[in-house]
């Protein structure tokens, strides 16, 4: 089966470099994989986020920013693919293209950002879309996705499974609180919308829960398209 | 004044070339052009929609289907690029980072498409970004932005002015009847929008209009970010 | 054995793309493909047409004109590749050295055009001479090499077999009626005749005649070095 | 006036590298250069021939041969690129677009073969038609263009003009006994007469010939389009 | 004057970015610079160090180490340019021959490192001789380059100037408590000896030395060839 | 096992290119190669040598005339790679990034130089680095390494083994006569010394040594990490 797993860049490089956590997403890829077309999608986590405070601080702009943080999660997806050692791909890509060509070659596609304006997320749901993935799997620091916002409401509840439009709607209702790339995550939810591909949002703090997505047992939320 | 002037695709790749149109838009920015960052955007037209008809007969999926309508674009991209002459960069940037680079020479820089998953509206709002234009100019087959979709309800009244809250707001109730790529322009929206840049929605059938709007004058609507 | 297949644009590529002959093209090629190294050349067609005759008429260069024509054989080129999935390598070569590499992985390299002032059927030879082909397949819009130009002079007879030097002094004559690109034909010949590669001509309307040609019956006009 | 000058490769690069020659040309060159689009392409001389001749003996196909020869011809053309110090663009095209890129920065371009197939001659007239050259300099190690081959017949006498059409006959005539790029040379004669390109054939051994032609003065062989 | 700046990576990168010290920097070298052959060289400070701690922690290769440096190392610089605004050349080269090219357009060159095996005072050096600079200025934490290491040592004294071959000899000293990259750095003196081109060592905490270096004054340590 | 062969450029480029040492050459490594990864490095011979002698006559930079070298020994390598078929990569590495690409294949990687003030062999340790190669394989002029330069005292004695420290020390005692890369030979020695790469040198006029050397039999010295 064809999946892209998106990890969050905070669950494995926060003011350190996560290396035992590391450690186990490789263990558990390494153990899993069979030569289909994957890619894994890594975010740019504290390092990314130094580097934009210092940009914006010093009164570059958002495009200068992102493509910052872009060329730090491609430091992160470097670091991880030479971990996954003879697995992986042994290049980062830098557009879509590139991805349709490495990920034809058996290895596992690791990559960071693509472009200003987009989110990881974005960037992973294209991918998911550009090797006609199965299973788009994002790995967060929460168990998926809730009726609220979890970090701010104890009663909300997780979800078992929740539309892409349903989701639409509840996004646009926290609109005014909304992260820095609400926008470029409503291109994702667009991308997986119009190509049908469902998401599984889960916690990444444990491996296990990757294994289990990817053999296909229930696990977080599953977001039908 | 560094500025983006985005050309619907339609406008001057129909059935055939519009080859007078083309001639009449060359001649108007090689007169007003003095060395600034200026990028033109032009979208694919006619030849694009076939491709993309095609490939969806064939079964190909979105995200190719997005591939081929962005070559189609640089092919038009090219052909502009040739008629502005000394004027234009010799070649079409197929990333943000390659547009910085060519948008330094003191020549107008002319692109088609950049990824799959975005309009060209979205790529012009991009592209306004990263050379730092203080505006965007939006060349159309209509007037301007109106109170209701002009081609459906004749009593819909041209705009003179618009925020970009209260557009994204009018977009969301048109959302049943969205073309294809709706999903994109709320991207490019938000882009204008979290970089400050306005945005000019003209008639692009009468190049003269583009003249006013570069020069200052007002035409078509505002879009305020 | 190692092949290249050159079919003429207008075949799949006409006022509007040729859905089902293309279906039928893809179908063949992956019937009868086992690895071994493949090229297939696309030409133009109609939209390239369009595109130089716009830009001629607008003034622009020869060069200009062969570089919008090799775009779109490109374009062209991408569409098919696709279609043909995982039995092609999913980029399009822009170089000889390009097209070495990719030849080597096992699938079908589509390509297009490569620089101004040659025919795809120069680019056909070249493909052939650089992997090494055994065999140039052409497929046209006529049944193989004639007598005479079957298209003005209805008792011209189909030939089975011509040799190179006949052919080049039969092209010699035609020379006054010459299209745009007898002059890369030369070439194409040229470089078949310095690597001794033999070529079939066939009616590439029906797609059963490449089976054919691919399997060594005996169709068309065979062209000996 | 933008000009391409071809300096075959022998004339500078024989056993030795020709220093003296090299540094005259260099000076001619820095002496009259006044940021127009100017592009020197050199050939491989003896060094490109040693390697095309051992690839040959072990058994190497055509294309690698050229290929071959084509990286020598860069290498030369570096070697004369830095000798132009800052009047010559610091790096070699490898296509005719790149070509189109170099050429606009008012310096001189400098370069070597682009693909198999093709003599330095049909690159030189490539170039030319790619720049919009008013004028090709062709520098060889003979007067210009004589009533038979000079080097056999010593009463061949030199032609002040000839044009494309009556070369083309005599290089017919001439075909048995043709070099192995009279192919390419036949490609190169055919892009001049469609872009309408004057060329003028001279003795390179001389480089106060290239001030002449370049400052306009009558000297060795007009090829008129 | 042509003159390489080389940064180190600590300076400028600790914790969080040094945002006064990089303003002052870009304050310093906005001010001087007219349009000369100017290259800064940054290394990675403290985010390219724990990336090669958690790699190598990792149990990654010495060689994917350095690449993971050089990565933040590119980051940086591309932080450093944009700050630098239109007096920068709007890329980070990644390669020598990269630079030549970028070095010729009238702006300043920003850059991290090139390649494993080499510290980016050993990339200054190859920068230094690659543009023919006058002068490369090293920009470290302490004063210069002292009689003994003034970190171990208080009484080690200033040294106003030292020759290369006497400051290799001091190296080779000191190689037991080699840093990593003793090895390079000697590359790097080798290159400066044998271009003849001589260093000044200086605090690079107080960038009006750097002022003072740039306009000739006396400061630091003069390195001379 | 995977290996990196370094060849001497003079062993089979002189001032012809050695065809029948070549074939045997390749024999060898077509004969042995079982899919690992391999890398040859080609050095530049005499052709090489002819072009730096050329360019320091001119009074062209030592970054120059490494680039040129650097140039040649890429034809070189090219002119190996297609000797050996599809045992090798088709394309030649310009970079360690790319190395490792290509290295991925299954197809033995000719390379040649990476980059001014690097000898082949740095290029050859930093390549066994790269690859994670278990042994480098160097092979010369003369039998391996001496107690004294063999070619000046005929009572140089070769040695079976020696440390890289002990290597290091004796190339200091010879420094005052250092052949133009000495400097570059000691980053090699680094390079191995600290990844723990151990190398053996041999008599490459013999190409059943490098057979030996393949198979793990005593020949030439063996320099312990």
């Amino acid at each position: 089966m064809n999946i892209v797993l998106k990890i969050g860049g905070h669950l494995l490089f926060g003011e350190r470099v996560e290396q035992s956590l590391l450690k186990e997403y490789v263990g558990v890829l390494r153990e899993l994989y069979r030569g289909e077309k994957w890619v894994v999608v890594v975010g740019g986590g504290v390092p990314a986020r130094k580097y934009v405070e210092a940009a914006r601080g010093l009164g570059l702009d958002e495009s200068v920013c992102d493509t910052l943080a872009i060329h730090v999660t491609r430091v992160n997806a470097l670091l991880f693919s030479h971990l996954l050692g003879d697995k992986a791909y042994p290049a980062i890509p830098q557009s879509l293209e590139q991805l349709r060509e490495f990920a034809e070659r058996g290895r596992i596609v690791v990559m960071g950002g693509l472009q200003p304006g987009q989110s990881t997320m974005a960037v992973a749901a294209l991918a998911a879309e550009a090797i006609g993935a199965e299973r788009l799997i994002v790995a967060t620091d929460v168990d998926g996705i809730y009726t609220d916002d979890p970090k701010r409401n104890p009663r909300a509840k997780l979800l078992k499974e929740i539309t892409i439009p349903e989701l639409l709607r509840k996004l646009s209702q926290y609109s005014h609180s909304a992260g820095e790339y609400k926008l470029a995550d409503i291109l994702g939810l667009k991308i997986l919308s119009r190509s049908q591909i469902p998401a599984i949002y889960l916690n990444g703090k444990n491996p296990e829960n990757i294994r289990k997505a990817v053999q296909g047992q229930l696990i977080g939320t599953l977001l039908k398209p």
